[in-house]
């Protein structure tokens, strides 16, 4: 099943359930007028919205063709948004760049940041910062939505509390990123608000590609119209995500709705830290992993990161080269303040 | 004015309006069904519901009598919950505790933590945790609900985004804290989920307490029935409530209902950091902050953090002993899992 949430003109917009192909929509109001109503009865409406995405499929004749730009992010405000970093690669590198090895233990205790959720960014919106000098960077991820998850659950099930699927851009600013850290309490600052690919889908829309909690597809991403990364989601993802809500909900109830996130996607590639597209390897999936192979390799960065009117796309596709989420394509602007 | 949140087997609650001397209550589902409805069209609202309250006050004969047992916290999910560390007194005891200084920029630059929002405790319900030996404690603090704040707000201007006031216990896991900081992503685990006051309050119920963005009234705590503490909260606060909440938006913008708390209320009463309630201080709003003094004093800490069945109570009163916000009351329980 498929499920996005088009502008209205209110705080949540409205659900729309999509077609399988990305091309049709219905409104469902009768159902759930938005998405976080949805989730907070989920049990209830999941078969009922089943059945009209299954008749969506089969006869599209009264629906209207569904638009990427019409949508806001398919949560466009949460009570939860908290994003591990599963790909110890990216950790890796951002240690090493700095002559810092990364703790053992970062290979059983998952890394997880607390995000704010007030204030989503849409997939076609502009990302709006005053200023281009804090080092903004995308990091393109998969996300999971969860329903109800009790305090304590296990790794072993807390893979049935993954109700939705997502990608994100989890927009960093990276050169607020050293000071924040060094003042101990994690990102603050240095996170703004996030974005949501247009549509987010069951686990059983990705069929064999979602296998062990994990989605088994590469992330592609586009920098300024050039490929720039095309990692595969289900490689060297060292915490799946069942591990990841299991870890977020050691000490507090997750409630319906929160999403939860791999961190930024990298691969290994069997080379020391990935290569990049130019190099024949399979990218990367934000400019900052590709300035510390710059800083390894020649002691200094040369990619800088985005500029205002930038841009970048972030989307998956199945084997089939249909895309499943639709594309987060967006530009970075400078903010009116 | 003053609102709360009653429990009706729904996530949000029912949105009550309560009168002065919180003895009694009205609905008001037909201006506002609750909390975030009611903080999501504000400025329609809030004259609404002050005529209401104005009418609560001069004659109560229609309502019920205000039960704070039946409350939720104000908000029982919200969109965002930052937590700033304004009373650097807090900060620097803890830092001293382990030989450090704290950086200058401390003083200037506020701490600040991304909490989480998605299953706050209700004011009277239970503190239900797997395990007392996290190093459960208390933080008291206060806090403040915002309106829609625009990225890049001015602290001159920020503090006129602040529609009410609570407060809050904090609930922190001081065991889980170290590990998790030397991480490098701050507060996760070690934050379980927080607790508000019952009611919650407009700024001007404060009438002269309210200035300078501060409130300048003690915060008085009993840890198993005993007064632990009753400092002043508009004393030492060295960044107020405005200059918190333009920390919280210099990169983001701030949804309606946005929560930004204050930090644990510490005062350093002329000595270096403090004196207890039995030296006859005003004693603490944590036990951390015993702890830091018996290991500056002792060498190591010899009051325990909370164990299960321990109690606290949470409240702040006038000039003449009304309390202003209820209580927060409340017992650590082990949880079932």
């Amino acid at each position: 099943m498929k499920l996005a949430t088009y502008k209205n003109n209110t705080r949540d917009g409205k659900l729309m359930l999509v077609n399988r192909d990305l091309t049709k929509a219905i409104e469902v109001a009768d159902v759930a007028a938005t998405m976080q109503q949805a989730l907070d009865n989920w049990r209830e409406i999941e078969p009922v919205l089943k059945a009209r995405y299954d008749s969506l499929n089969n006869d599209s004749a009264n629906a209207e063709n569904f638009d990427e730009a019409l949508c806001e992010s398919p949560l466009p405000r949460a009570y939860q948004w908290a994003d591990g970093s599963a790909y110890v690669n990216h950790v890796e590198l951002v240690r090493k760049a700095r002559g810092a090895e990364i703790p053992a233990s970062f290979w059983t205790d998952p890394l997880m940041y607390q995000g704010g959720s007030d204030d989503f960014i849409g997939p076609r919106d502009d990302v709006k910062l005053p200023s281009d000098e804090w080092g903004i960077d995308f990091e393109g991820e998969v996300a999971v939505i969860t329903d109800d998850v009790p305090m304590g659950v296990a790794p072993e099930s807390a893979g049935q509390h993954i109700k939705l699927l997502m990608l994100v851009n989890d927009v960093s600013l990276r050169g607020l990123i050293p000071g924040e850290l060094a003042k101990g309490f994690g990102f603050f600052q240095s996170k703004p608000s996030s974005v949501f690919s247009p549509v987010a889908v069951t686990p059983d829309e990705l069929t064999t590609a979602w296998s062990g909690n994990k989605v088994h597809l590469p992330l592609v991403s586009h920098y300024n119209g050039a490929l720039f990364g095309k990692p595969e989601a289900g490689e060297d993802m060292t915490f799946d995500f069942a591990q990841l809500v299991a870890h977020a909900a050691k000490s507090r109830n997750l409630g319906a709705g929160a999403i939860i996130g791999s961190g930024t996607v990298s691969n290994k590639q069997g080379t020391d830290h990935g290569s990049s597209i130019a190099e024949g390897g399979v990218g990367y999936s934000c400019i900052a992993e590709v300035r510390m192979i710059e800083t390894i390799r020649d002691g200094k960065p040369s990619t800088p990161f985005m500029a205002f009117e930038d841009s970048i796309r972030i989307e998956m596709f199945d084997r089939e080269g249909q895309s499943i989420f639709g594309a987060i394509d967006q530009v970075i602007k400078k903010s009116a303040v």
